[in-house]
């Protein structure tokens, strides 16, 4: 459980560091980043805001490019970005070397199939292994809430819908809500879960809602110029399966917006007000 | 005169577009970015921030990190960010592949040596050419003003210095302010302008400050973590020289903060706002 830090700079007063350590999960050294809000040199502890990124990124894309560190200063959030799969030498990645599968899309699921269950263990590393890291090493509370984009947006969902009493709130940019049902998800699932689609049920969003033992509040922006909106996002279907259960989700789609960290920044305000609110107190 | 759109975003409710076109100052193509806020599809003619980035930069570092959009969008203000150099095939670059020499370097002057004084002439072309095709092909007005980071500081500041009417207000982050005795303007001042020292003060931003014949409002932010601090930015001499002709230079050392784009979104806002102010009416 020790920490290296690799990094450490000044931001909006606060402090954005990353963090190298050996994961006992994925079995490898992981990468993360945490930005340190000024009220946390103030002794008293923190909530904290999780933020699962999409495909192809690292933990650095959203600390750079989602202009949340502002807000997040002022209302004294804590805001933590993993990586997006297992790293290293010594895993194994797409044997064609896809962006959509293996390393830099780890799909926030446990794997259960051979080569990829040793590492692919994504689930347990962000619901678990990581908040016990944080809140043994940051001055921060054991109230938490998760976000993501994407691949993480449907990591936020499924994580938060797995897990009742360990999210405060949850939200999503663009999230793949139904990856049962659309490529990418098919691809990944496939591999990391085996060929029984029953097994699949466990990891979808839709799936999830539709028998929630917890309902968190819940916020989804969708840009309706996302190239992947009708092919891979589809939230539709997750609108459906919140209505069917009466789940307090709220769904907006954003005239004009894309699949880009531009349109993250454009909203990432409102998803730290919806957190905040949800974590006070 | 012809521009190709390469790409366009909503954010923050208004545009982030690209642009390629022939640029006849650099003789190759050039791409540049604007973005364009609400305001723009209002009718009236807007006033344009232009942004010059720093080594290695292209027109992409500060749209998509410095978060940047959200206020000149509430300002309606227009920013317009240029490439740092000329590019392509047919442009020599550093003989070794040097980061601070050549292709993202360009220093933002007009060279006058072989074989760089046929492409690298940034100075004119960010002073003319690009205004003129911003003015022609966007609904802006002629209120200009010019802001800049490290290298893109230096060629802001020299900008604003060399051309007095054209720009309403100036201000740099981390800027080399005096690149007459600074290892990066040594090394790129001899080869673009020449052995001859005397001709390196037209490009210098404390040498033009000492004589200039227009006082325009500058604010300078510099972190004191900032790894080039004392051998390559030297803000002290700048502060001499604006003391020495009482020139409205306000310099803020900015305590913890180094030289990365975290800590030119922490203060951007009040560069916008500064430019805004200058820029009414």
């Amino acid at each position: 459980m020790t920490l290296e830090n690799v990094s450490s700079q000044k931001s909006f007063g606060g402090w954005h560091k990353r963090y190298r350590h050996r994961s006992t999960t994925l079995n490898c050294d992981m990468v993360f980043a945490v930005y340190l809000p000024p009220q946390a040199e103030q002794g008293t502890k923190l909530p904290v805001l999780y933020w699962l990124s999409g495909l192809t990124c690292t933990d650095e894309n959203f600390m750079q490019k989602a202009g949340a560190h502002r807000l997040a200063a002022e209302l004294g959030l804590v805001i933590v970005a993993p990586d997006t799969s297992p790293r290293g030498d010594g895993v194994p990645g797409d044997p064609e070397g896809a962006w959509d599968f293996g390393k830099g899309a780890g799909f926030y699921l446990n794997a259960t199939q051979e080569p990829w269950s040793r590492h692919y263990r994504m689930h347990d590393y962000v619901v678990e292994e990581l908040p016990a890291l944080v809140e043994a090493n940051f001055p921060v509370s054991d109230r938490r809430s998760i976000s993501g984009h994407s691949m993480g947006g449907h990591g936020a969902l499924v994580c938060a819908l797995r897990n009742p009493g360990r999210y405060r709130s949850v939200s999503a940019f663009s999230p793949i809500t139904n990856p049962l049902n659309c490529p990418w998800g098919e691809k990944a699932f496939s591999r990391y879960l085996g060929e029984d689609r029953s097994r699949w049920r466990e990891w979808d969003a839709c799936s999830l809602m539709a028998q929630a033992a917890e309902q968190l509040p819940t916020l989804v922006d969708q840009g309706d110029r996302d190239d992947f909106l009708a092919s891979q996002l589809k939230p539709e279907a997750l609108q459906a399966s919140a209505q069917a259960v009466d789940y307090p989700l709220t769904l907006r789609m954003q005239a004009g917006y894309d699949h880009s960290y531009y349109f993250i920044a454009s909203f990432v305000d409102d998803h730290l007000r919806h957190h905040a609110e949800a974590l006070k107190g």
